[in-house]
């Protein structure tokens, strides 16, 4: 074994790896960046239709990644060394992959994988589709395909390549800790650097003058704007960012508070947008000078069909091969072709016996058994004159049969006689022979692949199609036949390819037949099912080896089966030290981050394993182990160092940091907020009944409930703040139940996948009820309710789970009166208008929850147009409802309602109603059994009771407007008229605040 | 020919070149900066006693040098590559020339030079000595030993290489414009660079906001403070990394006054040198962790010498070997040796012949013909016993003859007797012979080397030994024995080095009298007036040769002596288009940045070829002309840039951005300097009783005579002011008298060398000394008198000026009048105390010019006492002085002068003269005389009218004072007393206003 490179050699070797492959050799930029990305190099060149390949290192600050380097992998700065390619070159993953041969690290030897990760930032209202690549489950590169930077869509797709450095060398050197990588032969990383991380975290922590970054801020952005109005691209980038760093280091100070984010996140994206439109212009006006001749576009025409048709029935496949798919995209794929490859074939009048879909992460794979030769014929009938007048009395055709004859290009004996409409009538038959099925799925195919639909889909080369990932090949072979069609730049054949351990080697199929055999000959288990099995079983097998078992995790397992095509399980440890931490902690890293199934042992503990499957086969499965053990082992480090810092305070004292983090401007900060919250929660408890030692309890818990935003942990996985801010309540000698409550207020829906939590504080639900009625309050008056698409600060969710949690705990309340109490502590003036609008926005969250719930739209609106007030209440009423519009006799309820209502609702007048004007005796009866009704029906009253209630009244209706009864409404004489309309206005009337009947269908 | 290197290949290959070497490969940095020196890299690392050799790329901001992109080699960004090596290798510029070779670039077939240039930044309380390397008349980099930082002196230095790269890829590439350089292959640095250049020059010159930007740079300083208490080393560093690059871009904007600029520079210097402090504390406390097992300390300890003695005289060499000498340091070399040499050789009592002092930039040498093989022997006498006592009667020596003889260690028979003092001794002789010179001489000569001064030197190595660079090797010869002894860490022997050209190749010396033949085989030319002899010759041979001459300019000529040991002289041409310019312009750029020899044709005119002496050979010089043509071509296009931008306008519309440079902050802007001076110019003008005219011209030339500091072309030059004032203002249509006193008021001092300039605008004179009386008013005003060594504003030069003008034109002018006038025109208070510290500032200078022209102290004071507030006065009145002091009988006049002031001195009451009290005729004929003088002595009278008056009154007070008078003045009658006091004092008195003769010697 030669000496490991050292961290300048890997730099060097880069370089020199991608100049010989025709990039340009950049510089680090002359101001801080948050990542490679935002050097202009990258940027800015992405825009327009110019090629550009550039290679550069990029030293990258994240002020919030720092750990005063008492982290042994985690940094305010690392270095990236950055890749672009543009346009797409065919095969960016293959050159990757060489440019870590480059660097020794040898892909039969390692486990690496393209694992979906995509890339946004909101700052420079940029986003592209790609993986996280990952080398034995470490992250070492980011690969993406840039799809749109500064708002631009970019043409062409720039691949961006951010290889992350300090991992790299770290693996190559088998160290544990970034500090010990060797530098030149003499240093090391932590000699020259790690002196500067305490520095910055220091000073991007504790030391930054918030007043002072907060002016510096608003000077570059004024700055960057007049650069912007005068076209200065560069200068303008310079200070957006400054603005950037200047953001990050006082969101490191705590400074910036969620609402505050959202404007600071629109300010810097205006002013990238500007930006990217003003280079974008700037190289218009220049014409383009790196534009190259048009590359050819050589799509050579493919002669219509190669294939000779056959004549009996035989195995159909189509292979689309991709860069790795992301995990729910493969499932989309699968089940849009197990619906969209049927619905063509029928539509092409192909038949077959039957069909399998099948896939892994880098092909789609369609086998159909006994697709017929050809199509199934089609007869058209033209019709012609009626046999009459078609033959004469002989029977021989008349003038008119040969004319008809001739215009639709038969023989006048081909005519035949049909019966059509009752009538007798020659026609002529148009009988269509099928093409054969080698002739037509040339043009299905195509059809077939474009109308795949994924949740967010990319482009990579000229062709424009979009897709989840590039697709890099295609095979259709109907027997042995080649069928022949282009698409995505592609043209279609037999080579298929082999998994990346085996180095994608191209591989041909001679005949559909034989492609399952190729692929198990290469392990490639492409029957997803088959997979999901394998992955199961193998798992179980090696959590039994340390005498545990992997906990039922259906999405987990799911998705693992979707990241691999060649599955092979093996076992990880970690040092139990570890278990200490939180156990949501360790399986929210193990799950989320690294995708390995946790073993528990038979009272469910954690244990110190884990298991992996990896993508490839049983050979060097010690050094794959070995790399993922580092990877888990680094990030348990820094969710020890979160646990041991933040452990050094009770949660209480978190509290006063809560000062500095905004909320929103005029509304306060979070500890502003928490304050109203200690006093919101008392009423609603009231409110809603608890005990004594429930409202206690619950006070305590507004007390603490937003503390743990303050935490080290929570700021780094804002997902753990309700299990944290528990964890820390519990640490901090509080009562069981406020840590409980303080978990529960965050829960956004008691949903029962939530299997850490049992639902039970009446304490939480009120502090979380508290905390979104108080957002919604308040920022709906201070103008901030959502628009649109645009939510910035959650308001849907939080309104979605008021209704949630009221339903789930089946808690009448008036969300209303909850509002207008969480209103009268506000800092501003809130307004009814305001007020009414958040009440309906809940309403509508409430609508949407009891439509998906399966409820008709009309159920639904018809309860929600009377009592929407009280989620609780109206589901309860829906469902009554529902099981009453489910009745037989249903229409006839409807029917009589609806007809008082009809006859009385267009008189805006309230009619006086005198019992001493009847004439009919049927008045007299409906008005006794009016007063019968009316004396049981209340604003309280449930839909069941009104109903029934109601329900005696049909009969009495029905028979009030029957001719019989002697009863015309609309009299002439109009007292007589009114008397009666009075009637009816207070039959209509009964529905008041209980339901709006009027708003169901058949009304 | 193979392709030459693309620009990123030369940056590969330099970062290959160096990491080969031992250096660790870093990062551009994280912020704008003016040098790769800037760097935590270089201006950190080098602080402190560990070791650390690092490279890497430096893209360097400097907004002042941008142009627009306009210019095709001047660019506000510039990308350098940096080297710092520390310790020194021993060996860096052969190391440097190595990587130089590395790049394809063969000293052989080039002219490389090592040209003084020393380095300082204010910013970074930082300087060094060192070169800049000019490859065929091109400065390819800077090449420097790091003597401070931080105001900390550096221990072990730094040697600090810093490459221009686009210099060098320019060079390789062969083109005329950066924007042209192959970058990689594909693009140019146009392609990539040439937007954002101009974009930069747009912002930096135009756009940047100053009220923003000062308050930028006032949080960031706030910021770099409490990083500072902090102890925060590299986020300090940062902040005043923003304000040195802010303070730039204000600067180009030119929103900086001089004295604002000392202002910036001193707050910029304390926060540097605050982070050096905390930085060298940091590496201090951790124990200086890099600093490795000490160098091995390995002074050989030679024998006392190797030499056998000799028995004859002998030639005698030192040659002390050298990194190229600034020339003035070779200068001064040279005749401290022609001092030093002889001085130590008689103090060693070695005799010799005759004595050479040679020397080239790389060597200095010492070649004594007959040098004694032995010192003098000394006789030491030792004073004994008288001879009387020491012999008896008998003439037998005594017992004290004998303990004397025995306590000197000599036999009795040894004394001698001697004569001392008019008596007669024994006298014991201690003859000492001399030693051999080679066992003198390994002491006498580290002695001799020790004592060289130069006004800067440096250290470079461990042995702490300063010189003005480097000494690398030693040659000491007597004969053909090697004198041993160590300098500087190098021990002493016969190996000498060719010149640069020769690859440094070593030779060995044989003997003392081969030194020279095996010079002059090498075409080393060791004597300096050989040289100059060769260099002018050569020049003035080429430029017969296209028909001109070369102006006599021995200054330059003296100077490119001392830069080369190897003189060949070629012509170059540049086009004749540049010949617009001024010939100031082209004068200076040739001659100061090139040290090229202008040729003129018959007329004076400027023709359009120069002379280079280039060190080397006549090889390839078609090369080095091409590159020293291309280097010319380039400055000459700058300044026509700066030329034709600055010709748009006229000079009067240059004011009104006066208004942006700010003067001093309480004193106002250049515009409001600018005000005050049109207003003080008239009263001045009257003063000096200029004629209408005159005035005329003077009130216009005080209005235009700073605006060429708006000027491009100043702004880059500002040695140019006044020409360019001069230039501009003809340019622009005005009156040549005013342009020509645009120009005089500038300047220092009207000497002969002023060749351009005859001295005869008196609107000149009178604009000048307005200029300054201004600024002295003013500062001393605000408290800004210059201090110790510190005087950022110029005072003293400004002070000297208003000297010598006044002196040059003869013109009597009452500095204290001219001081209260201008005084009354500033914004501010200005108290008499600050108006008579000025004026006493004046004088000060005012003594040291007289002093330097040669006038005795005394005459000096004497005068200045009395009439120090006119220069010209008073320095009439010193010559005149001067005269009576060299006369015979001066000594009489003064004394007799003295004897009237001594005897009345100690009396503070003036008493009152009666001559009705005389008793005595000598009083009588004292009072006559007195009376006489009395009534040709005024305030006005030159010294030579009082003395000539007084001259009459020297016998008659010698007369009075002669015993046989019969005047006792301290008569012990009171009144009689007092009354002769009172004559005296009357007498004393007469000098008052005129000169004060008390303070002449032997008063």
């Amino acid at each position: 074994m030669s000496k490991p490179l050292s961290f300048q050699q890997v730099i060097l070797r880069l370089q020199d790896f991608w100049a010989e492959r025709g990039c340009l050799i950049w510089q680090p930029y002359s101001e801080k960046v948050g990542a490679g990305t935002y050097n202009p190099a990258t940027v800015l060149r992405a825009l327009g239709p110019e090629p550009w390949n550039v290679a550069y290192v990029e030293p990258s600050y994240r002020p919030d990644d720092g750990r005063f380097g008492d982290n042994p992998n985690r940094m305010q700065m690392h270095t990236q060394f950055q890749v672009i390619l543009k346009p797409d070159p065919g095969d960016p993953q293959e050159r990757y992959l060489e440019s870590l041969y480059a660097l020794g690290i040898k892909r039969e030897e390692h486990d690496i994988r393209f694992v979906e990760d995509n890339w946004e930032s909101p700052a420079l209202g940029a986003w592209g589709l790609g993986w996280e690549v990952w080398l034995d489950g470490l992250e070492i590169t980011q690969f993406t395909y840039f799809q749109q930077a500064g708002g631009y869509a970019l043409d062409p797709v720039s691949v961006e390549i951010t290889y992350g450095l300090e991992r790299i060398v770290m693996f190559l050197q088998d160290l544990r800790a970034v500090w010990d990588i060797d530098w030149d032969g003499t240093r090391t990383y932590g000699d020259v650097l790690l002196q500067p991380e305490i520095e910055h975290c220091r000073y991007d922590f504790e030391l930054a003058d918030v007043e002072r970054l907060t002016q510096m801020y608003d000077l570059f952005e004024a700055e960057a704007k007049s650069c912007i109005e005068a076209g200065l691209v560069i200068p303008a980038h310079d200070y957006i960012l400054r603005c950037s760093h200047t953001f990050n280091v006082l969101d490191s100070r705590g400074a910036i508070g969620v609402t505050e984010r959202a404007t600071y996140f629109r300010r810097m994206r205006d002013l990238a947008r500007q930006v990217a439109v003003a280079y974008a212009e700037q190289r218009q006006r220049m014409e383009y000078p790196w534009l190259e001749e048009e590359i050819q576009n050589r799509k050579s025409q493919i002669a219509k069909s190669q294939a000779t048709a056959l004549d009996s029935p035989a195995i159909f496949l189509l292979e689309i091969g991709t860069e790795e798919l992301p995990a729910s995209d493969l499932d989309d794929a699968l089940s849009q072709l197990q619906q969209l490859v049927p619905a063509h074939l029928d539509e092409a009048r192909l038949d077959y016996d039957s069909l399998r879909v099948l896939g892994t992460p880098r092909r789609l794979a369609v086998l159909v058994e006994g697709l017929a030769p050809r199509q199934r014929p089609v007869e058209e009938l033209v019709k012609g004159p009626p046999t009459r007048v078609a033959f004469d009395s002989a029977g021989e055709p008349t003038k008119a049969a040969e004319g008809f004859a001739r215009k639709f290009g038969v023989g006048v004996k081909d005519l035949e006689v049909r019966e059509i409409d009752g009538g007798e009538y020659v026609v002529a038959v148009n009988r269509q022979e099928g093409l054969p099925a080698v002739d037509v799925l040339p043009a299905l195919l195509p059809e077939l692949i474009a109308t795949l639909r994924f949740g967010k889909s990319m482009r990579w080369n000229a062709s424009g199609v979009a897709f989840s990932r590039p697709v890099r090949w295609l095979v259709a072979l109907l027997g042995d036949a080649v069928i022949p069609f282009q698409y995505a730049g592609l043209t279609c054949g037999r080579a298929s390819r082999s998994s990346r351990p085996q180095d994608s080697a191209t591989f041909e199929v001679a005949r559909a037949d034989e492609y399952l055999d190729l692929l198990a000959e290469r392990k490639i288990v492409v029957d997803i099912d088959a997979r999901r099995i394998i992955i199961a079983e193998q798992a179980a097998k090696l959590a039994a080896s340390v005498g545990g078992t992997i906990p039922d995790d259906p999405k987990l397992l799911d998705e693992v089966t979707n990241l691999v095509e060649q599955p092979t399980a093996l076992l990880g440890h970690f040092e139990e030290e570890y278990l200490k931490l939180p156990d949501a902690v360790l399986v929210a890293v193990m799950k989320k981050h690294q995708r390995y199934f946790p073993v528990v042992d038979g009272d469910g503990n954690l244990m110190p394993h884990f298991v992996v499957i990896r993508n490839g086969g049983e050979e060097h499965l010690d050094s794959v182990r070995h790399g993922n053990e580092a990877v888990i082992r680094a990030r348990f480090a820094d969710a020890d160092f979160f646990y041991r810092e933040d452990s050094k305070k009770t949660l209480e004292e978190f509290l006063p940091r809560l000062g500095t983090l905004t909320f929103q401007e005029q509304l306060g900060s979070m500890l502003d907020k928490t304050r109203r919250l200690e006093k919101l929660v008392p009423q609603l408890a009231e409110t809603l009944g608890l005990s004594a030692k429930e409202t206690q309890v619950a006070k305590r818990a507004a007390h603490l409930c937003k503390a743990s935003l303050s935490t080290k942990m929570v700021v780094e996985m804002t997902s753990l703040q309700g299990v944290m801010g528990r964890e820390y309540a519990l640490k901090s000698g509080e009562d069981p139940n406020v840590a409980e409550a303080v978990f529960q207020h965050y829960l956004q829906y008691l949903a029962p996948s939530a299997r850490y939590v049992p639902i039970k504080s009446r304490p939480g639900l009120i502090v979380g009820l508290a905390n979104r009625l108080d957002s919604l309050a308040g920022l709906f008056a201070v103008g901030l309710a959502p628009t649109g698409s645009s939510d910035p600060y959650g308001l849907r969710r939080d309104a979605l789970s008021v209704v949630q949690n009221l339903l789930a705990h089946e808690q009448p309340f008036s969300v209303r009166a909850g509002l207008e109490a969480a209103a009268a502590l506000m800092p501003v003036d809130v307004f009814q208008e305001s007020l009414a609008a958040a009440q309906e926005f809940v309403v509508e969250r409430l609508r949407g929850v009891l439509r998906e719930e399966g409820f008709a739209y009309d159920v639904v609106d018809a309860v929600l147009a009377a009592r929407g007030d009280d989620p609780f209440r109206a589901r309860r009423a829906v469902e009554q409802l529902a099981a009453w519009v489910a009745r037989d006799d249903w229409s006839r309820i409807l029917e009589n309602y609806a007809r008082c209502v009809r006859i009385t609702r267009d008189f805006e007048e309230r009619f006086t109603l005198n019992p001493a004007r009847f004439e009919q005796p049927a008045e007299e009866k409906l008005y006794a059994a009016y007063q019968e009704t009316r004396a049981q029906v209340t604003l309280q009253s449930s839909v069941d009771q009104f109903l029934t209630a109601f329900l005696p009244l049909v009969d009495i209706i029905d028979a009030y407007f029957a001719r019989e009864s002697g009863v015309l409404v609309m009299d002439e004489d109009a007292d007589l008229r009114e008397n009666r309309l009075a009637q009816l206005q207070h039959i209509a009337a009964l529905t008041e605040g209980v339901v709006d009947l009027s708003r169901l269908e058949g009304f």
